[in-house]
């Protein structure tokens, strides 16, 4: 009776207030009637300096570049793999249908109707003008009070799980949050007049210029004591932990698409875990309640009696299922921290590797020499990128959670059970039976590191050499037959250490799970191999100091210019030869950044170079592509 | 009747007119009783110049010398793990007993029984001596002989299948009448006194010699040619099939571990495919051809009902059946041929690696710097190399066939008998039910190639740059939930590709299936590496060939000094002059020697040598070492 209660407990679908369809026929026509407001008002200011017009409303997102706030694009792109979560989960994607027939043919239109609908969302950031920031702020309310009326009004709904919607909502609401909060804040400060327009001044943002001087002015103490020796063990732990722990440098910034797929990943690694928590432990539960002394009868019918008494039947099998459950959770658990602990390990690689490919130390990322240049199928990776990234976490969390659950069933199920009750010690029995075998194995290793050590080296004078061939090679012989059975457990070692290696590190796309000779054959390290090359020709922050320099001197000019207006005119002749001095000196500094480029996707030719020109801003470079192209010589030949 | 009649066919207990517990009391009698001959004949010879009296006696192989005739040694090794092997599988290990309760103890006993029963063929070979000669003949022949004799007398045998015992001896029989050739010709030639003395005269030997003149006389043309910068498709694949053929090179011997190894290796695979075949496959083909009507009743019993008439049940089943052992042997056969390629990969890569070491190229095979030089846990890995490697291609062939089984059995089933039968065609009602989904991921791949290719690459003077960055940014927005769904199958791809190529390369030590930074954690892999170490610290060509020249001299010193005993003693007083010259010469050698292994150990120290001997033997070497540093920057720098 309980058991049916729990199972066939409905839950009333709910009809919010707020009814879907309507709500996005409304949004999706005030989302065009927004977009073509931008746009006029685009075309309207196309004539202004530094705004990108309708161009610039086409592309909200600069994905190549370091500094420009990231909060709008991360937010909408969060909103947009909430959706996407959304769309496969539930049975009727698209609000506008009813129709669970042809499910497949509303998701695909949903893949690229969402995209579109939040659009706006990003657009209006984009022109860096109050009627923008005040259209973005009306937006972001509407799409985050709608959906939260919606969840109050409806907070239970029969989606797999009463609460699961409202769980997995989560997120999107979060995002839209922040974007309800940004928007009026942008448009605060720049009624004030503080805002930085970051967006389109990524050049001019003393960004790339901070990370030029930390790097001269760094010094190169790290990597001399790295260089002792062996260091402890402790130590060598301690490093690896600190390995795993993501730190934020000053001088250090994601470009933005790496930040994305950073938020992408986490909110894939919550709505995964979940959607495994709540699709399966409440059944589970149910299951286990509802466990009667039917069970026992059932049980018999196969042959398989637990105890006489039907009460203890019933006793047993709850407990077991209730270990079930305690393994599901625990494997579940375990796999989220995994994946926590690999993002931020990923995180601490990204900059690893951002940084060697910036100094040309590309044979220690890549494990061999490429041009790092624009090509088809890099184009084609980092496009891609920031998805692949969160369907690889998603692939990798399952994968990992069924791994782990069998594992700890079996834990469980052989070692921690028997050993609590003391009973059905099968596994210990048989481990226990084979003593003499386990001695034999443990003696021959012990016998070949004892002799190795102590018979059969000599250290003399410092070097270490070998001692009493004729021995080692009789022992060689006669352990032949020993060492291969040795060589069994190897085996298998090998194949467990391989196969964890890889579960665990299945969401990550920035290591190889191949053999170094062929990682190019792991679809997503090839991926992200593709992706560093664009990310390192396109933006390197050096170049982008470089040019960002050359801007500001041209506007500096123009500047001044324009002051010449207000100006006497004998006061402009001068302005004038002045001008003409500053297009001379644009000149050459083009020349300087020409030379810089050339330099940047050539560190080898810098030690070509005769002489390094006095200039400040030229040895600044010249500098510090000397100096990575050392480091990347000295790591090589580390 | 028929299916009875077939399952308990009983092949009755064959005794031999050799019995076997016999035959080994014997044996092992005569083999002591050979030992303590060939022990007096070592202490009586043990004053003679170069022979190795009871030392070496006690190790008779140099396991650290390519020069020596390897047969002796590969077929001991060969017979042994033919026994062990034996060992292993039936169910009385031992023949000194009838006793199968405690079988693990007797498979403990042997392991180190067999060793010693087979020590005296190897030592038989060590003095190279006439009675050693012929005792190794007699004592061989006494082998060979019972063992064909039993298998003649008994062929068929209870044990797992009636051929089974007999063609599971057939590596044994092959090594054992090696043994008989080799001995009596070994004998023979040292009747006529051609015998070469390779075993003791490593040294003298003028392979190492030849190896130094090789490699100087060697042109670098390959590498220019190999520096074009994209080989054409139709070359790669031509280079990748030729890297897995092994062809030998006149200039390079195998150390005489990596040749037992390899023939060891090869053993494994003869046996387990052997166990895996006839253990398996009659038992299926007994059970096929015992279906009968009775199984079309089990199966309604089940609620399985293949077909109304009965007969047509019958003739489902056996179909079936009948597919499930092709699968089952065209895994095993697949897995054999894949073990036979891989074998023959690691040959050619264990002389690439031998030969990028002997000429200091450690980063390239380690992938990171290294010492070379004799340690604890590189001699103990040393020691169980061919053990480890053996055992590793048991493992690989036993989890390849297993996995390459259910792969086969998944295919045929779901895929090709659908397609026979036009009937059961789930998986393809199920993927041409989703064409939609198919036709959306493959035209946004598309597009983004194309697009890539087309509209976002610019071609300016040779260099490649990003053009219509806005599109490109608005195109990676919207394409972002496609890309999610796209990664998915690509994170699927990776776990397939990832599991394939760990299965395959299973067997293999000689490359570490986890990911480059972390290599070590490989057991096998840091085994081989260690191994390696070991091998070229010790047993270096050049090295070798200096030690040789070395030895030379002192050997022409020691015949002229007994040449002179028979000359007037006027001459005499000129030769000890001579010798007085000599020996200064020899040290002068020596020096040069000690000169060269510092420089063998510190291929880097050569560059800081302020000029270069002009003397011939000297120049020789600096040469080489010159050479080999230079390809291995060269390498790095690649």
């Amino acid at each position: 009776m309980h058991c049916s209660l729990l199972l066939f407990r409905i839950i009333p679908p709910c009809d919010p207030t707020a009814d879907d369809k309507l709500y996005h026929i409304c949004i999706t026509a005030i989302s065009v009637v927004i977009m073509l407001i931008l746009a006029i008002l685009a075309r309207r200011t196309k004539t202004g300096y530094r705004q990108k017009g309708l161009q610039g409303l086409l592309s909200p997102v600069n994905f190549l570049d370091h500094t420009q706030h990231k909060g709008l694009a991360v937010a909408v792109f969060g909103v947009l793999l909430c959706k996407l979560w959304g769309l496969i989960v539930s049975p009727n994607p698209l609000p506008f249908t009813e129709d669970t027939q042809n499910k497949q043919n509303w998701v695909i239109l949903g893949v690229f109707y969402y995209p579109a609908l939040y659009y706006p969302l990003l657009a209006c950031g984009t022109l860096h003008n109050k009627v923008g920031y005040v259209l973005g702020s009306l937006l972001s309310w509407t799409h985050f009070g709608i959906l939260v009326w919606q969840k109050i009004d409806c907070p239970r709904t029969p989606l797999i799980h009463a609460y699961y919607s409202l769980y997995s909502s989560l997120p999107q609401i979060a995002c839209l949050a922040f974007l309800s909060f940004q928007y009026p804040l942008l448009l605060f400060k720049g009624l004030k007049g503080t805002e930085k327009h970051s967006a389109t001044e990524d050049l001019s943002s003393s960004y790339y210029r901070d990370y030029v001087k930390k790097m001269l002015s760094k010094k190169s103490t790290k990597s001399s004591t790295s260089r002792t020796d062996k260091p402890k063990l402790l130590q060598r732990i301690t490093d690896a932990v600190k390995s795993y722990i993501y730190t934020p440098e000053k001088a250090f910034r994601f470009p933005l698409k790496l930040a994305v797929s950073a938020v992408v990943s986490f909110i894939v690694m919550y709505q995964v875990g979940l959607l495994l928590i709540i699709g399966v432990v409440p059944t589970l539960q149910t299951a286990r309640s509802g466990v009667d002394e039917d069970v026992a009868n059932l049980l018999a019918g196969f042959k398989i009696i637990l105890s006489p008494d039907k009460q203890e039947v019933v006793r047993i099998v709850v407990f077991y299922m209730w270990c079930v459950e305690v393994c599901y959770i625990s494997a579940m658990t375990l796999s989220g921290l995994v994946n926590l602990a690999m993002l931020m390990r990923s995180m601490v690689l990204h900059r690893s590797n951002l940084k060697g490919l910036y100094r040309g130390d590309i044979y220690n990322v890549y494990n061999c020499q490429r041009s790092i240049r624009a090509s088809r199928p890099a184009l084609a990776c980092w496009m891609g990128y920031t998805s692949y990234t969160a369907a690889h976490v998603f692939f990798g969390m399952i994968i990992q959670t069924l791994v782990f659950f069998l594992c700890l069933l079996v834990a469980v199920f052989l070692v921690i059970i028997p050993i609590l009750h003391g009973q059905n010690l099968i596994l210990f029995q048989i481990l226990w039976s084979m003593w003499p075998f386990w001695l034999m194995i443990i003696l021959a290793v012990l016998i070949q590191h004892i002799t190795a050590r102590f018979c059969f080296i000599k250290k003399t004078a410092g070097t270490r050499d070998l001692n009493n061939r004729g021995n080692l090679f009789l022992l060689t012989y006669l352990l032949f037959p020993v060492n291969v059975l040795i060589g069994v457990l190897l085996a298998i070692w090998r194949l467990v250490i391989t196969a964890l290696f890889n579960i665990v590190h299945m969401g990550r796309m920035d290591i190889s799970l191949l053999n170094r000779n062929v990682e190019a054959f792991d679809p997503a390290y090839r991926c992200y191999a593709h992706y560093l090359k664009i990310e390192v020709s396109q933006s390197h922050p050096v170049m982008k100091a470089f040019c960002g320099m050359l801007l500001q001197s041209l506007g500096q000019e123009n500047k001044s210019a324009l002051r010449s207006r207000d100006a006497e005119e004998g006061i402009q002749l001068v302005q004038q030869e002045k001008k003409q001095h500053k297009v001379s000196s644009a000149r050459r500094a083009r020349g300087h950044w020409q030379l810089l480029y050339t330099l940047v996707n050539n560190p080898s030719l810098v030690g070509t170079r005769k002489h390094f020109h006095r200039q400040t801003s030229e040895s600044f470079v010249n500098g510090s592509l000397n100096r990575s192209t050392k480091q990347g010589s000295k790591k090589e030949a580390e």
